[in-house]
């Protein structure tokens, strides 16, 4: 068949290892245990050096003679450089923030503007914008491309190239919000604080079918989904789009924004350590050892085959997570620890924060987690089982196939600069005392420890296996999860006295 | 913005016409009236010569002088050729039909396969594959082909570049077919008839999840999308995907079959009436003398951008349809009378069938319908006012946008090589006694005779307005929806008769 599937085929049969990728492999079925069990990717046998790399990234590979890191690049539409950056999408970093000595100008005429309030997550995805994490976007999305990222999770350049775009990134007004706006061409942006944000010019408004938008982003109009119900559910019924003036840089001021680093800044920490390759590694999770083994594992492979400086960017996704989520702050109270502890190198490693709220949406969200990415400079990108999963919301089941995620990434358009490094499970090995790769004859070794578990743990401050995850790192961990259950317990006590004033005034003791 | 949205923009200013194509356009807009109204594209004015279409066609065009023509081509993976017809899908028509020598063997080899029971609508896809309408694709869709075509509405061809492919065209199988098939590397497919159809070889079974299926097919879940309730919601938990041999050509013996020319038959009378553009205008409603007025009209503009013999390929759908669509017979009788009374010019006009099935999958679904028209020979494709789309099942509105469809046709991956061709409402003149472009200006002049006006007028056996339609093709409406209302007549009788029978039943008259 003259189609993807065939080169899939064609790899799964061309490499011992090649299986592990195979959507039916046993590896990754669905049925294999996960959790938060950590993870590695595939062994790189047959690895080929950064030259026949660029060879490959133009796609001149024979069928015969395909790596696994082959199976990974296919066409190019740059080579991949080892001495340079990869280029950001649509070819330059897009920058939405205003020039100081415009600022007070700007400021005038967005008071000038009919106002929009905007919530958190809106303002999320205005820093997002405004920092070209999602170049060549320069603001909200209009219609058409709002139609693109619905339909082919992907938009046409100017030049006629496609640049993967998965999300869509709009904004919702009202009824109301639209009225105020009659015929008006730009509009100000009021964040939650009540500071005037940005301007959004050339503005088109246009219907939001909700119901549309979500059957096509999450593949499911099952309600519970988090972001949805959060963010989607009450949200009004257009959508406007336009191009984006962002008065001055988001800030937080929560003790992490010398963690939020712009695409503009992780490309010149690059720059500045000589990096030669740039692997990222997106999560919202604590880091244990499996994730460090992983992360580790994949710089000696890099070097193995012949990069000489490759870059580690550790990039927790710090925009709106779901409540039963671990906060932001906690991970990454958590990861400096994990540095501190010398678990993973701070030489060879940037933590930084991606500013972007979170959809779970699966393969469609984990498209716009590497695409993001590479704007950030990085050309290799590393996914696990189920990326951006999560359970069913009405369903006793996973929402999405473990495996889809990596599958749609290493076919999207647009992606096709980017290396995706695909990565098999790995969890604690009872007869090593730490994380290893699962090796599934002796399956019995393996102990998985779910996320659950973890939590039950730290609650009753026990301790995890020895070599799960760095002593300082869990620490952090036991005490978030203890200052939850206080509040959680306080939260209870508070409703039952709640509920027993209540019964009192609903049945009052005779007298 | 450096994305196509841009170029809409710049377009809609840029052309005294363009402004029917915005999607803002009071003309396209969903308060339009639309009914069956007739419909015809919008003024040409500013169109080029297929000399300038060549070079439009590779996207050398400057913005400031852009034609609305030119709005429908853009980039163009090969030139057009004017002298040629247009290449299929991945360069080769595929014809998955086994040569006459090897029937014989093939359906002995068949018979010894796990045999899978096919509906009539997997039928009419299995002929659909066979001829090519969907090259390059060479059977039913493996995961990889069917996630590309859920997430990205394209395929990833083996050279890189990318076929539009909007419907997954998937083969269910329940659990116990699946037992029955085992490890097996090949099935059989066995008509609703009983007669052995074709070998799938190759095969790969994976989960059908149908809800994520028709959330990202049709953008809504909602019960009462006719084929999801006619094909999906009862068949089984599992998709084979693998290569196809049809054993035979698949034929319906109901008096159409040499309407039902391949893509191959349709390329070939093209060239032998020495066609240098074939416009395509798929339909599944009655012609009336708006459409024609649309037909002709292109015809007519396309002679004059430069083109020595355009020919109108006329294209009914002949696969499953809603119960509530006039029947392919009856439609097939009237194409007849249109062409008969002269209508169209039998001359320059190819009418025949195209066997897909219906979706009623709106946006989605009409690249599906372009794009098989590519393959059979067509480089200009008809688009109206909410293509492929219906009432909501559930809700008090359109399903889709109406102009969602035209929008994501002229921005689809793998449709580059397609001029499409919007077009503008047409409507009964009173005035004039003839369908005529609709004039906003003088909306009381006009009539809109919406499908449902139609039907009761014919089942009144009243007669439409002079110069709708023409008189044969209209006697046959009446003669069908007359026998319509004596079937549905004689069927409320029986109802009737069974409530009396079933009420005296549960209620016996007390002896």
């Amino acid at each position: 068949m003259a189609t993807v599937a065939g080169v899939l085929r064609v790899l799964s049969v061309s490499s011992n290892n090649a299986t592990a990728l195979s959507p039916r492999s046993p590896k990754f079925s669905s049925s294999s245990p996960s959790g938060s069990a950590a993870a590695a990717f595939v062994s790189l046998r047959g690895a080929q050096s950064p030259g026949n790399l660029l060879e490959r990234s133009s796609f001149q590979m024979g069928q015969s003679n395909i790596s696994l890191m082959g199976q990974t690049t296919r066409k190019s539409v740059a080579p991949i450089k080892a001495s340079a950056l990869i280029t950001p999408d649509g070819g330059v970093l897009v920058d939405l923030i205003v020039p100081g000595h415009e600022k007070v100008q700007k400021l005038e005429e967005a008071r000038s503007l009919p106002q929009v309030n905007i919530t958190k997550i809106d303002l999320e995805w205005v820093h997002v914008l405004s920092e070209g994490w999602a170049s060549p976007l320069r603001g909200f999305m209009r219609e058409s491309e709002y139609l693109q990222s619905l339909h082919f999770n992907a938009l046409r350049a100017l030049e006629g190239s496609l640049v993967n775009m998965s999300i869509p990134i709009v904004l919702a007004i009202d009824d109301v919000q639209k009225e105020s706006i009659g015929k008006g061409k730009a509009i100000s942006l009021v964040g939650p604080a009540g500071n005037t944000v940005a301007i959004l010019r050339n503005i088109e408004i246009y219907k939001h079918n909700k119901e549309e938008r979500i059957a096509r982003t999450w593949g499911t109009t099952a309600p519970g989904l988090p972001y949805v119900e959060e963010h989607i559910r009450n949200s009004g019924n257009w959508l406007v789009g336009g191009d984006l003036e962002v008065l001055e840089r988001v800030r937080y001021n929560d003790g992490l924004d010398h963690y939020r680093l712009s695409p503009a800044e992780l490309r010149a920490e690059f720059e500045r350590r000589g990096a030669d390759a740039v692997f990222a590694f997106q999560l919202r999770n604590p880091v244990h050892n499996g994730h460090a083994l992983l992360m580790t594992d994949t710089r000696k492979r890099l070097l193995e085959m012949g990069f000489k400086n490759p870059v580690l960017l550790l990039h927790p996704l710090g925009g709106y997570t779901k409540a039963d989520d671990v906060p932001l702050e906690w991970r990454m109270k958590q990861h400096d620890k994990v540095l501190e502890e010398g678990v993973l190198d701070p030489q060879t490693t940037v933590v930084a924060i991606f500013p972007s709220p979170m959809h779970y949406a699966g393969p469609t969200e984990v498209q716009w987690h590497a695409k993001a990415r590479i704007n950030a400079g990085a050309d290799f990108y590393i996914v696990g089982r189920d990326p951006a999963g999560m359970g069913h919301p009405t369903e006793d089941r996973d929402l999405y196939n473990a495996d889809h995620g990596k599958m749609v990434l290493s076919m999207a358009p647009g992606l096709e600069r980017l290396n995706i490094l695909p990565f098999k499970v790995a969890a604690y090995d009872k007869t090593k005392g730490k994380m290893a790769f699962f090796e599934p004859k002796r399956a019995d070794d393996f102990l998985f420890i779910s996320g659950t578990k973890m939590r039950n743990y730290a609650r009753n401050g026990e301790n995890l296996p020895d070599g799960f995850m760095c002593p300082g790192g869990w620490q952090v961990l036991v005490e978030y999860y203890q200052s939850l259950s206080k509040e959680q317990d306080a939260g209870k006590k508070e409703e039952l006295q709640q509920q027993v004033v209540s019964k009192a005034v609903k049945n009052p003791v005779p007298v």
